[in-house]
């Protein structure tokens, strides 16, 4: 959505809409691909995840830190809304511990827990109507260290649902969990814990959709009060109680 | 000094001392024509200053607002001082006007005044312990611009001088305002208003120092009360009432 200046727009209004205190993370990882193809640097991945050397590292500071990010804080501001751009090294909001070399070695990649964040100034930003945005980065043994965002969603969420009643929102492209990952209509409007397991059991999800549902069950059980899985077209339809992607609930 | 990794983090270390409230300002031209040699984005300029078109407005954001910006954060983060990076549009901090197209069409280029400052943001975060890092970027008309950061410097000194005594440090390659541009030895230590008056009609300063020196006088007479020209490397020298660089008081 990133690439696309009018779902930007619309997705970025919708966002600033919001009454409620909101955080923003954003990733870029097709964006960082194509200008390091410029630069000559070259992206690699094992399973999935991206290897950040030194100059991987180097390129994501510049593409989420600083393209991403300024832009994204810039235009909410446009919209009326007090953006603040964040790194897990501002305010050492995020601090992460270096993955450790095992079969592979992924680089300058941050490994975090709710733990790692620093709530109270987070809290504090939020009190005083700061609207944080986060890039994918988090900081840890005097480097900046790239982490998932759908990772530093989930932290934060559990982080902060010790101060809020937090709702997560996964945004992606299809309109939520689907029951079969062919029909678009089929998405699963509601899931707790039992119906979850009922549906693992009879093979139902996709598996690319499995991480993003147990890494959503684990903020569950940490604290996070809904999580909604579903299409950043369909936002502002998923913020109240009644949602037209997945809400998953405890 | 950007690019000098042993000077920067010796630098960095003097800055991390420093106990008063503090904001660091930085550059990065160097860098930016650089890595915008290897992205095809020419450099160019007029009457020593960059056009900012759409794409170098691009290369600028990624290296002054991520790459740089992010790195000394986290440089910081690690000597143990709080630092926070910002932009002019993280929390509407300096808000622009676009420079309009006059004999020279200079493109994203913001101009600014004390006044352009959100100064009751800025002074909240210092009360926290926040030590603001700025790049040289603002925003104004739905757009980051590119802003010298000498003029960024100037601007928040003259805008805290209301609330702080504000000494106002640049740090540049030589000891000092020199009487004598090819004698290294010659600094003047100390300029006031009516020596500057008698050094200016004797023709005694190089063309190049005017710009910063009309500029350091302009901020004098708006309340900011001193104002320190000197030697990166001699930070931690410059920094009580003995100093070894040009020190300009009102």
């Amino acid at each position: 959505m990133l690439d696309n200046e009018s779902a930007l727009l619309s997705f970025l209004n919708d966002f600033a809409a919001i009454q409620s205190p909101k955080i923003l993370i954003h990733g870029g990882g097709g964006i960082a691909t194509k200008i390091g193809g410029k630069l000559g640097i070259e992206s690699k991945y094992v399973k999935g995840r991206r290897i950040t050397d030194a100059a991987t590292l180097d390129l994501v500071s510049m593409v989420y830190g600083g393209l991403i990010n300024k832009q994204l804080v810039t235009r909410l501001q446009d919209s009326g809304c007090n953006a603040m751009g964040f790194t897990g090294a501002d305010g050492n909001l995020i601090k992460a511990t270096k993955r450790p070399v095992g079969e592979t070695d992924f680089g300058f990649v941050g490994d975090i827990t709710p733990d790692s964040v620093n709530s109270t100034l987070l809290v504090f930003l939020l009190k005083q109507g700061i609207i944080p945005v986060f890039a994918p980065l988090t900081h840890g043994q005097g480097t900046l260290l790239n982490t998932n965002a759908d990772t530093i969603a989930s932290a934060l969420a559990t982080s902060l649902s010790m101060h809020f009643d937090v709702r997560l929102i996964y945004c992606f492209e299809k309109k939520g969990i689907l029951k079969n990952v062919n029909d678009e209509n089929s998405v699963i409007t509601s899931l707790d814990k039992s119906l979850y397991e009922k549906y693992l059991s009879e093979g139902s999800f996709h598996d690319g959709i499995l991480p993003k549902l147990e890494n959503a069950f684990s903020a569950i059980q940490s604290g996070v009060k809904e999580i909604l899985i579903g299409d950043a077209k369909d936002l502002s339809r998923n913020l109240g109680p009644e949602t037209v992607g997945t809400l998953i609930k405890k």
